[in-house]
């Protein structure tokens, strides 16, 4: 039977009327229906008379008149509105029917898909084998360990009834595996000889969140989970800090962000961790984002579920255990770091579509020879292995199409009219440079030249895009003496970087006060003594201090 | 900081003793223990009381005797304890906590994902989209369509607590996605334009079975979804059959299975479809086992969610879905087709390990020649994108790795001793022949004859294991002409053909009879007029029947 080859990214066009192009600060794109009656809204019926109204989420934000043409809202206007609007007309995700839940559309999931093409060759390189464990949980498994189910019961999704009947003991939904793999590491764990135990998963997580914001905090979301057991405390520490490490260089190298890694305050450490690693984020309106972390847990799920082996010397000791994890936040948090009023702006190294050839012909008879050199073009980028795709619809003008794979994202343009058919040549684009700095006509379609142009400019939009973010970043970092100073600097949006040895209590009242947490102690210290912004004490490390998503 | 490159397969061997080679029908491997208090008792407590004893599934025939060697049983003398033993021993799977549920370790994932590997990339060849949908389906949405309710309510596992509260709407945990696809669908789909959709998702879904297996039936499986619309009935027809010609290929190219595809008759049709095509596999025992599936939904889903379009001549239209998915019981089939008395036996496609090399020496300066002679023929083979991993454990003789590798089913084995490091060749075993038959002397180590050789040999092997297998199903399914032909068939433990046109009750009488259903009306027909088996009338297809798992 015959293959339907039906490119699905075509899905992509709406029906509506075509739209000229437009001047690019006011990007106007047919409106695409998410849902007349509100999905989101549909199941917080369910919950409405139960919450408060100040526990629910904001409605959602999405433009979603139908049938007319519309303006996303500016990035510097409204960056929550602009969030939303890039989400709905990149179509990177939609809401789902139960309050709080997201469908991650193809689009976004292919951003997904590269991150996840990324880790996973990292993972097993540094040694661990993926797995799977089953997402139900017996409900007496989150008791356990003290302060992970203090951390954790308030955002649990319960199982109470299976095959119609009434169960006996509840089942958690898992939020996070550290108790069903103790559980299992038990059965698996007898010898030093067993040690390490490196695994990951790739799984769905569920946390009853009541503030959920696509991609950033959702009811059920998508992660890796890695969980590993050692005989030595060194050991453990090693791989938490490995693994942070990893994170950090995908951050760097893959996503463009640079981000700042440290370790969590003991206030910010994971519920049942003895030390938390992080790597925090700073998006686009200058919160930060909590985008990776790894775990050292030392003994405590080990002592928790009674997770033994022998040692060399035959004695039983408890392991040393580690976990991390990155999740479809992620996606997020590329686009509040690179997005601009145009739309979103993406990596070329994680972008599903690297480069979008866009052929224009007025007349009938230019048509057969600009499609063809745009074939040939896209078969050539392909082979080189470059993510490329060619927008031949004939419902739109090629400046909608500029515009809408601008606000798609998509690194590099490839421009083909009949002009450069007979001069064998094509025009390029850059998604970073807006407008005629950013355009080089006259680009060679041999293979032999456009093939290393291409490649180039990638890796240079790849650089420019992290020399953006560490520029705004580092333009947005104040180092502070006092509680003064850094209260002026969260009051300004700012980042606050400064000594710090006070207690949880005083940490406590920073957040009350400000609402800025600890995002971390930076690995990177300064040099020369310091003290303490707050009570003057001698410090031994500046903290990071900012407001968060 | 430096990288733990620990390779996680040396969590493989266990601590116990070293065991000497030993004959080949009576495998002896160190016990594994699994759970000296059973795992899997432990959630059935919770229902025990609820459920007559019937309903529960046996206990696991995993023996866990702990620090002993053991016995596999025989494959010939009980085949559910031969594939327990096997599932335990070759650790692929793991019973979890609650009942009916499956850790899926990392030699039995690395299966699944040599499975989505090939799946996934067939997937996006045929235009279609990763996505994701989330599990949490309100329970109204399952009423919608009515046979798909009553085809799944008695299976549902229900969320009725979030956040510490109790939902007004209980929520359904995906046992498969078409009611939240179709709610979701209703909101992309416009106009002939937005069609076909064409989107599948990598997921797991849950179904609360009474009689639960490793890999075969899970109360949690992990599985691939695809989900399209179509603007016509016949090209929803065309997908659903490319689909299932997508899974008969990986069924005999991969997994060299050779499964044969047909029909489902009306009584096994999906709850919802209009017409459902099957793979169906014959184990080793001879049960067939449904390996994949692919639905014509025709308009069940559109007509109950009013997923609707505009066609060309602006008529309002429901669309024509079709749904297909294959999941980790795949795995089990691959197991229960290739494995015999000695233990696994994998398609080298599928392989996680496809070549196994054991180092022989004896005297301690032997060791230092004959382990860089292993690491070099490793290095050489992974080069040439051969999945090769050394057993240099020192706590084994070779015969017990010998064994170990047999059973964990690698299709070849090197094997390098003082002998072969001077004269520069190898020993090469091949897992489908026993002994001293498969066993080839004097390969050389050079790359340029070793590495095309053991290629060739992996392409040897992969045909055997598909040729063994199409033979065995051959010789066990019986033409038969009459219900009472049918009937002895069923009762040798062989597949009836025959001709069918009788009734739906007749099928059910069938069933009821002899335990057999209708596998499919197989693509592949006999030529020439044909009666039915059972009423004597015309019929135009012939059937087969089975017992299945």
């Amino acid at each position: 039977m015959g293959a339907l080859r039906l490119p699905s990214l075509t899905s992509l066009f709406t029906s509506s009327s075509s739209a000229a192009a437009l001047p690019r600060r006011h990007l106007r794109l047919p409106s695409r229906r998410l849902s007349t009656t509100n999905c989101s809204a549909q199941s917080s019926t369910a919950e409405k008379e139960l919450l408060s109204p100040s526990e629910l989420e904001d409605p959602p934000k999405l433009k979603i008149q139908q049938d007319k043409e519309r303006v996303i809202t500016p990035r510097s206007q409204d960056f929550n509105a602009w969030y939303l609007d890039i989400i709905a007309n990149a179509e990177l995700a939609d809401y789902g029917p139960v309050r709080g839940t997201m469908v991650i559309r193809p689009y976004g999931y292919a951003i997904w898909e590269a991150i996840q093409e990324y880790l996973n060759v990292k993972f097993k390189e540094t040694g661990h084998s993926n797995m799977y464990f089953p997402q139900f949980i017996p409900y007496s498994f989150i008791e356990k360990e003290a302060s992970h189910v203090e951390g954790f019961s308030p955002e649990l999704a319960l199982v109470t009834i299976g095959g119609g009947k009434e169960l006996e003991e509840k089942l958690v939904v898992r939020p996070t595996s550290e108790t069903i793999v103790n559980h299992m590491f038990t059965q698996w764990i007898h010898s030093y000889r067993d040690l390490p135990l490196m695994v990951n998963q790739w799984a769905n997580v569920t946390r009853w969140e009541m503030r959920t914001k696509p991609f950033v905090r959702t009811l059920e979301f998508l992660w890796q989970e890695g969980h590993t057991a050692h005989a030595t405390p060194e050991e453990a520490e090693m791989e938490a800090l490995q693994m942070i490490d990893v994170y950090t260089k995908f951050a760097y190298e893959q996503a463009a962000i640079p981000v700042i890694a440290g370790r969590k305050s003991k206030v910010e450490t994971f519920a049942g961790a003895s030390k938390t690693y992080t790597i925090e984020a700073m998006m686009g309106d200058r919160k930060a984002l909590q985008a990776g972390t790894s775990h050292n847990l030392g003994q405590n799920f080990s002592r928790a579920f009674g997770t033994q082996f022998m040692d060399e010397n035959g004695q039983r000791e408890h392991v040393w255990q580690t976990s991390w994890a990155v999740s479809t936040r992620f996606v997020g948090g590329i686009i509040m770091t690179h997005g601009d009023d145009t739309g979103l702006m993406l990596p070329p190294k994680l972008a599903p579509v690297q480069v979008i050839i866009v052929p224009i012909w007025k007349k009938a008879d230019e048509r057969t020879g600009v499609l063809n050199a745009a074939s040939s073009v896209k078969e050539i980028l392909q082979t080189a292995g470059i993510k490329v795709k060619i927008d031949d619809s004939e419902q739109r003008t090629p400046g909608w199409k500029f515009n809408f794979w601008e606000m798609k994202g998509v690194p590099l343009r490839i421009e083909i009219g009949p002009r450069d058919v007979s001069s064998g040549s094509v025009v390029v684009s850059r998604r970073d440079i807006p407008g005629k700095q950013g355009k080089v006509f006259g680009i060679s379609m041999e293979s032999s030249s456009l093939v290393p142009y291409v490649k180039d400019k990638l890796d240079e939009i790849q650089s420019s895009l992290l020399g953006m973010a560490t520029s705004f970043r580092d333009s947005n970092i104040v180092d502070v003496c006092s509680y003064a100073e850094l209260k002026e600097a969260i009051a300004q949006g700012k980042w606050a970087r400064g000594p710090w040895s006070a207690s949880d209590n005083e940490e406590l009242k920073v957040k009350e006060e400000t609402g800025a947490t600890i995002r971390c102690f930076p690995f990177e210290q300064p040099q020369g003594t310091k003290k303490c912004l707050m009570t003057g004490n001698p410090a031994d490390e500046v903290a990071i201090f900012a407001k968060s998503y």
